[in-house]
């Protein structure tokens, strides 16, 4: 490649670094990737770290040592967070999404890329701390947002099903007491799918009750790991009484009022 | 915001644009976010698209008129592609992954973010210049991969069930005959999930005999929209006639050997 100016580099070097959260890179990619001294790199290394810290686009660490390099980690201000928070509520107000029965359709928000970008950014920001092996969640609506989390904290995805497959090879499967509706339902995952003595997080689309959380407290205890966090997009607070305490949400729902509009705001468990 | 130099605002503008695929950002967007003239902004703007396309890593068009802006679409340069498609095949060929019934399991490749987000830029790329409004995939293995496509291309992510929920509202159903079992199987999709006159790409992990992509022309046809594309990360040539004629695949797989090792290598279908 021919030789690049600063202004051309940190272009470069941000795309890499922002395209790889959570991941050490070392020096020598950038200094072979635009064919510059490991000198010129660490000022331009510089540059886009105060940019990215101070625009709250996220951090840039530096990792001594042989295998060591620079690290991106996520991040999003306070500002850009209350305002998509707030734009979610408007959406979910929409009095369109009541499907008979009372229930909101929120299919289309769980499946849109540009809101899940966010609401994954501003959950991985809070757990981007954690020591974290695997992001967990239970098919279907959550696994596009525990995806993004789990992308921006560098990590694999593991998604736990309703059945079992032929595919996965030997499963462990667990009965749990769904919260809200009191039936028996079963969870799957295979065995191949976390190593012992992991740690986790959870995410998924919606709590009501709390039930699957919980479960998934149960399954990952037959897999020797531990669950670290708890992340979930809605909070339905007609549901007070939780069988897990720690977990944050964006948005609480409070349920439908009789004139039918959805009555929905921020949540108080956002970090 | 203090005032940027050139150096600062390119890291920021990138970040801002690769960010967002796809979508018009209006040349106000950056002027007001670094306090910068549009003269300033368009030179940085020219830097910015130079470097990712002779780095192979997208490109930036320009579109006039009151709505305009720039748009980033994504790219990857065929070094990288061909380089990311071997590693995926050699992942495939662990003698490891073979499962009693001998199926492969690749799980933990299909949940892999660092490997779907690649897989979902060699996808997203060869589909990038189509006008496309939903990226579609049936449940599960797929979804992230599919949500990684539809994110890239700016789009929504649409996705198929096997069963229909309470919370979805009117659901049309179809029976579709799978390609390799000859079994009936059903697909439901809520009515709200798809405006007519639509133009869908299908993307999924897996393609045997093609039954579930033909299926899936057919249920796009309840809701009068078309079929474009398909994309699939790996294409079964155990199963050689296919029911589709069109489709991209970027491995293929021609089964397990008397030894036990798995038959893997890149596809002839990949662009």
């Amino acid at each position: 490649m021919k030789k690049l100016n600063r202004n051309q580099r940190v272009i470069g070097i941000t795309k890499i670094l922002t395209d790889n959260p959570n991941k050490v890179i070392n020096l020598n990619v950038f200094t072979e990737t635009f064919n510059a001294a490991k000198s010129s790199i660490s000022e331009d290394l510089m540059i886009v770290r105060e940019v990215l810290h101070s625009m709250h686009m996220g951090s840039i660490e530096t990792i001594s040592g042989a295998a060591g390099g620079v690290k991106y980690k996520c991040d999003i201000s306070e500002e850009h967070k209350e305002r998509f928070i707030e734009e979610l509520c408007e959406l979910l107000k929409d009095t369109n999404r009541v499907v008979p029965g009372n229930f909101i359709y929120m299919t289309d928000i769980m499946y849109n890329p540009q809101i899940i970008q966010k609401a994954g950014l501003i959950l991985a920001s809070t757990f981007k701390d954690l020591e974290v092996d695997y992001v967990v969640t239970v098919e279907t609506k959550g696994i596009p947002l525990a995806y993004e989390v789990a992308k921006l904290l560098g990590v694999q995805l593991v998604i736990v099903r309703r059945d079992t497959k032929v595919t996965e090879g030997t499963t462990v499967s667990i009965n749990y007491v769904s919260g809200s509706s009191k039936r028996i339902q079963t969870m799957s995952l295979a065995k191949k799918a976390i190593k012992k003595g992991s740690k986790c997080i959870f995410v998924d689309d919606f709590m009501k009750a709390g039930g699957t959380a919980l479960g998934i407290t149960n399954l990952l205890k037959e897999f020797e790991s531990e669950l670290l966090g708890i992340g979930v997009l809605i909070d339905n607070l007609e549901t007070p009484n939780k069988l897990v305490e720690n977990y944050i949400s964006l948005v609480e729902l409070r349920g439908i009022d009789e004139e039918g509009s959805v009555n929905v705001n921020p949540s108080s468990r956002v970090e």
